[in-house]
């Protein structure tokens, strides 16, 4: 099941609703995920300036540095979007941004007039002088904090989307289970890292891999009171160990973490995995559509509350398209205070994730909300996993 | 050879040196690789806001995510940085930022005064909200364009860099050759993904790898007329590819492209990569301290000129330490009106790629420049490698 133009006409028209909702003449994407979702552009680009202007008619214009421009025909999905590039002349200089030249064309398509238009303000690659050059160049615009407006359009996926997290978790599941069967006490870290990249790129005999927008990260030992922390050139020992990794397929993301112990693990431990499945359990069984996001926080929280646990971190978020440095949506964080209702169609990396003092502990699932509950996207046995 | 205290602080003292020279009190640092160079910190924690203030007389102060914060320590050098975490309850919020409470961390430790505070506006992962978030929370602050400070004092390398620089020449080096032996039509793209990947994370037998700041780019058949393309679910054929690939090393990059052609090439494409190679060997046998970069390529321009070749981008730029998306510092561009002077300990990639239109060609080396001209980090034949 492919994106097809019928899913890109609606994803426009959905992106264009929001932006009549908050009276955006015009709205600036840079997000690669958003441009991705657009226009299905998929290069390495994103390193150096590029944005896709909407606007409520016409057709976007995505302007990128030339040498990018060349190829980006190759991924754009026909007619979703205007392609143009600036010149290199533009790239890491202290005198002139590409920004100028983004804006300066954006001009000559004849939109330097007075409008409201929506910028991602808290969007990654989209630097401060790109801004403030975009301000000075375009000062006819206002330039208003869009809030994540691609990002709120992404949170509901369609069916075919659904089948493409489907895949990216039958990915993930593999990839944790080659994992776990390759992890003991006495490997480098490096030859369990090249382990896992070779099944995040090769994925299942059917379906196929993609590259991560977060490298398989794996905390040892004490280091397990901590997330977010890349491979070493060392060896495991006979230690807990958590393997926060995900499959890809096209793009969308299902992460999945697990805590393997390479020894007969503490009592402590033990009882903080435990609870931490409990948690997650309840939730999985409980979320549905109508209820809200604090609501299905709550189950975890009152049962680790009683358990004696705290844990101050969400406990997941909303996932689907992502590239580097995050498969996150930046949009639903699944905690207290989160109002959002809950609707078939959304995506979340639900990670019960423990950091303690020198201990701690990682379950997680993605799943998907369907009609009357959640379907889990991601397979692996839901406990402390014990090889010791 | 390992970064210690003596050249930890010989960083800090030249990155002061030049917040001097530019009349600055202070100089936020956010870019991962600027944060790294001055503090060892290493983790993939860069997708939330995390910032370092450095100032001329106290200990550097880096801010980050509670969570991660709690996990610093592992890899900060010791004495180098003080940490501090900001509350959860700051990230991907509508109504507040992590930088409140970054500023607010700032003006508890003394800083909410008048200062020149430099900041990285063309940095990776520094958002525009942040941006607006930290002048509207220290109004006394006036925030003044950095033009990549820390990146301009990375650039000249000391003795252990060029060490680690070299150790990552040695992992590309195999890196390539790993992907050449493999390389062949008929083969899946994923495969060879997984064969380089693996090869990325297990370095050789003596020399560490590392993950890349930018996955493996494969362009094959027509888009080798175009970079930055990743690989997709198809079959090699009997077609040219460009690989640009790269070595690691405890963060430091050494990038290597070649055009591989898996059929006997057409003699547009052999004569294209004859004069590429030629341009950069005229290049890498005229590269010496003293001469200004634009100078080197008018070594490369002159040769391809004559030959009947344009190549609009820039022949190359500097390396070192890198964090994704990019391997490169963003600092000196190997192209005709950048005036920097050569000096020994700056490396580069220098990439002598091609891209006219349905065929292309990349030939690159990352190289040191020497007392008396420069060393070439990379191995790999200096052609198009025919595998037909």
């Amino acid at each position: 099941m492919a994106i097809n133009a019928a899913e890109y006409s609606r994803r426009l028209a959905a992106t264009r609703a929001r932006m009549g909702d908050a009276e955006l003449d015009a709205l600036l994407v840079v997000d690669p995920a958003n441009i991705h979702y657009l226009c299905g552009y998929n290069a390495w680009s994103f390193y150096t300036p590029q944005a896709m202007l909407v606007t409520p008619d016409q057709q976007p214009l995505l302007v990128m540095r030339a040498m990018d421009a060349q190829g980006a025909h190759r991924t754009v999905f026909p007619d979703t979007a205007e392609v143009d590039g600036y010149a290199e002349s533009y790239v890491h200089r202290v005198d002139r941004h590409p920004f100028d030249a983004i804006a300066e064309r954006f001009r000559e398509a004849g939109h330097g007039r007075r409008m409201r238009v929506g910028v991602e303000g808290d969007a990654h690659f989209f630097a401060v002088r790109g801004y403030l050059a975009l301000a000075k160049a375009l000062p006819e615009w206002e330039l208003i904090e869009s809030h994540e407006l691609v990002n709120w359009v992404r949170v509901v996926k369609s069916d075919a989307e659904i089948e493409l997290m489907r895949a990216a978790g039958r990915v993930s599941s593999h990839v944790m289970a080659t994992a776990v069967d390759a992890i003991e006490a006495g490997l480098p870290q490096p030859e369990l890292m090249a382990t896992i990249q070779s099944a995040q790129a090769l994925g299942t005999g059917d379906t196929a891999g993609d590259y991560p927008a977060i490298v398989p990260l794996m905390m040892a030992g004490d280091a397990v009171d901590t997330p977010h922390l890349t491979y070493s050139n060392t060896r495991f020992n006979e230690e807990a160990v958590s393997l926060e990794l995900v499959g890809v397929h096209k793009r969308y993301h299902a992460p999945l973490a697990r805590t393997v112990s390479l020894s007969p693990p503490s009592q402590e431990l033990e009882r903080l995995a435990e609870v931490t499945a409990e948690g997650l359990n309840l939730v999985i069984d409980g979320m549905r559509p109508g209820m809200s996001v604090a609501d299905a926080h709550g189950l975890w929280q009152r049962h680790i509350s009683a358990a004696g646990f705290e844990k101050d971190s969400r406990l997941g978020y909303s996932i689907g398209l992502g590239y580097p440095p995050d498969w996150g949506e930046r949009t639903v964080s699944i905690r207290g205070d989160d109002h959002t209702v809950l609707e078939p169609g959304m995506c979340f990396h639900l990670i019960a994730g423990m950091w303690l003092s020198s201990t701690g502990c990682e379950i997680s699932e993605s799943v998907t909300v369907t009609a009357s509950g959640v379907e889990v996207l991601t397979d692996a046995p839901r406990e402390l996993i014990v090889k010791g």
